[in-house]
């Protein structure tokens, strides 16, 4: 498997692209993006758990139904929620994207994100279609990436190819975070792409099974969003033999599936709204997988540890007490600690006490950009890893007056 | 029922005191604090629920298995968790408290509170007990109430004297937060003093049930702290006749009770951490006290929501994404939402959607120093009220760098 550049375009016959139509007000962002498959697409998807959703949501689940659709379209500045015509919004918005593209409105798959609360001006995305179809371009990705971007201050892309049976495959993806982000289902927007031929039962496996290990475990702020979604399209276009069940291949799909998504959660939590620091909170020795889970999601859910990491203050207690109250069955007393960075390693608590350390060498590792939160449970052989941010003055800047 | 000064102090019987000891760098900071009543008090308390928890918690549950106690002495600065040598230390420090007062040491309620993993000195406090038992007064509650403060910025007292059977009596209180707060049982450590004549089983029940309407919907920051505690101690002095049941003087005492927890409720959610702001969320309608209380909590816990009430941006649509996500099965739909404090009341959403309103008026609304959020859920008879605080700068400049 290698890395490859194209994001959602990488595998054949996607386009993407992106503009700005009205939405937002500054006009140097875009606001709208679509990602077009040339031939109908195996699709699938997963979708936040908060009840109160997204007016797109439901139009997206019913479109999916099939297990098939071609096109994407996603507008940012506005999550169209809680408006009283939000369906009928996102109804408008998809079929003015259908019938520009001529296709059939039951293969769009939608999304909005943004501001909750205010009305979504339809009129804007109207005069947006013709542009935006214009944009779609093989290379445009990047700016599909662009037009989802709320907060986020860098657009995430990625693309892997690897081998079905000896034949080459693409998977690709774009994501945005970057508040309101915490595990349960999906957590933000990801769409990925991909060449393979999947059958769209086996693809809507391969993304569920792979978000309980990725966005799920996934953590900004605490605040599970009421538009998120993770949706993926793959069209057959590689030309492998179509997965149709468990075995070689699928298992090759699912592990350049997963390097993607681990890519897009650890680019989602490192531009985490305001966030200096990516936090990776690996958790290894526990006697199930739901209890390394568990733990490794409350502690890069801790306010107070993220807000330490930011102070790159080695408070280990804190760690502590986010497994102490994490709900999982743990011996804190046989707890190990130790934070690890590009600049070290460094052990900071054994058996649940603590060891002694340098404070300058803790200083140096917690000062880098990507810290590892080391925990060992010492009951079995399970393993789990989280990923989240630090708590930042910027956190508070950005959402203390979002609206304006 | 009328407020009264005398904190811990205001009940017949009790002296209270405080000093530094050492514990603190800082010489003009209490670190030591006592409360001590003439005769063997009634005890009950609530304990925290995190798995990782505080050296004093195991000595004071059992010294209070038998109902009663006389003193209780608590440090700040130090929490004594996840220390090797804690359990000893902690007894330790019982032993001195009681060898010095000359009472069973289990008639001693301990605790401690600060930083989490590093030795707490003994003999600091060793060297303490005289100068702290010097410091007894009748009038030393302010003085106790200091001692046991971390990052607090105000002390926390309140007492109220009110009639049983005829007979006037008093309950006060000390309290101290401010951050590793989030409802779990008790949520900080509280010290509650009554000259009422109760029996211990009454007064464990008496505690138990208010907490779940008064601490347990308190949250600072989501983190549920190693230490947390909430004793009462009832001396019998008053002369009333002794509550041995349920009936008339039960719900008198309990009445008073829950004016001096609620009023250190919001005294500590006032003085979270960095905070700026007091949020009161009150829910009604709800089809359970359960939803009303699950509503309530998820609503003051949003970072999202609490950074929005620091910029005093009317993000309503924070208010219902929590709502959404809160575990609560609620109709989303029928939900309203209404912004209050000292400065008027604004509608922002009926029926689950937004209303047209002022900004300029939510704005004003929302530069208060105390608002409250008014979710009306339109699904039953139920109601439930959280506290909590807005998030800020300063919660972010104190939590990086606490230990230093």
């Amino acid at each position: 498997m290698k890395m490859i550049d194209g994001g959602v375009c990488a595998a054949k016959g996607f386009k993407a692209g992106g503009v700005h139509c009205g939405i937002r007000k500054n006009r140097e962002k875009k606001d709208l993006a679509m990602i077009l498959s040339e031939t109908r697409a195996a699709a699938a998807a997963v979708y936040t758990t908060n009840l109160v959703k997204g007016a797109p949501i439901a139009i997206t689940k019913e479109n999916l139904r099939d297990g098939y659709a071609r096109d994407v379209i996603c507008n940012s500045g506005n999550a169209n929620t809680c408006n009283a015509d939000g369906p009928a919004v996102a109804r408008k918005m998809c079929d003015l994207a259908a019938d520009a593209l001529k296709i059939d409105p039951g293969d769009m798959i939608i999304a909005s994100t943004g501001v909750i609360g205010q009305p979504l001006n339809v009129d804007a995305i109207a005069d947006g279609i013709g542009p935006l179809l214009q944009s779609l371009r093989r290379d445009g990705s990047a700016d599909a990436a662009e037009g989802i971007m709320t907060t986020d201050t860098v657009r995430k892309e990625i693309a892997v190819q690897f081998d079905i049976g000896g034949v080459p495959c693409v998977i690709g993806g774009i994501a945005k975070g970057s508040g309101m982000i915490h595990p349960n289902m999906a957590t933000m927007l990801v769409f990925i792409t991909s060449d393979v031929a999947i059958a769209p039962d086996m693809l809507q496996k391969a993304l569920s099974t792979d978000i309980a290990s990725t966005f799920n475990m996934l953590s900004i702020d605490g605040d599970t969003s009421t538009n998120d979604m993770c949706a993926c399209m793959a069209n057959g276009m590689a030309g492998n033999r179509m997965i149709t069940g468990e075995g070689e291949d699928f298992a090759a799909f699912m592990q350049a599936l997963n390097t993607v998504t681990v890519h897009l959660c650890r680019a989602i939590a490192a531009d985490g709204e305001g966030a200096t620091k990516l936090l990776e909170c690996r958790v290894s020795g526990a006697d199930s997988l739901m209890t390394a889970r568990t733990v490794a999601k409350s502690v890069v859910c801790s306010s107070l540890l993220k807000a330490a990491m930011f102070g790159a203050d080695a408070n280990w207690g804190r760690v502590l007490c986010a497994i102490g109250y994490s709900g999982a069955h743990v011996d804190v007393n046989r707890v190990d600690v130790a934070f690890q960075s590009a600049a070290g390693l460094i052990g900071v608590c054994r058996d649940g006490a603590g060891l002694p350390f340098s404070e300058d060498e803790a200083k140096k590792i917690l000062s880098e950009k990507e810290i590892d939160i080391l925990v060992s449970l010492n009951a079995g052989p399970c393993e789990a890893t989280a990923w989240g941010c630090d708590l930042t003055y910027d956190y508070v800047r950005i959402n203390g007056d979002y609206r304006t």
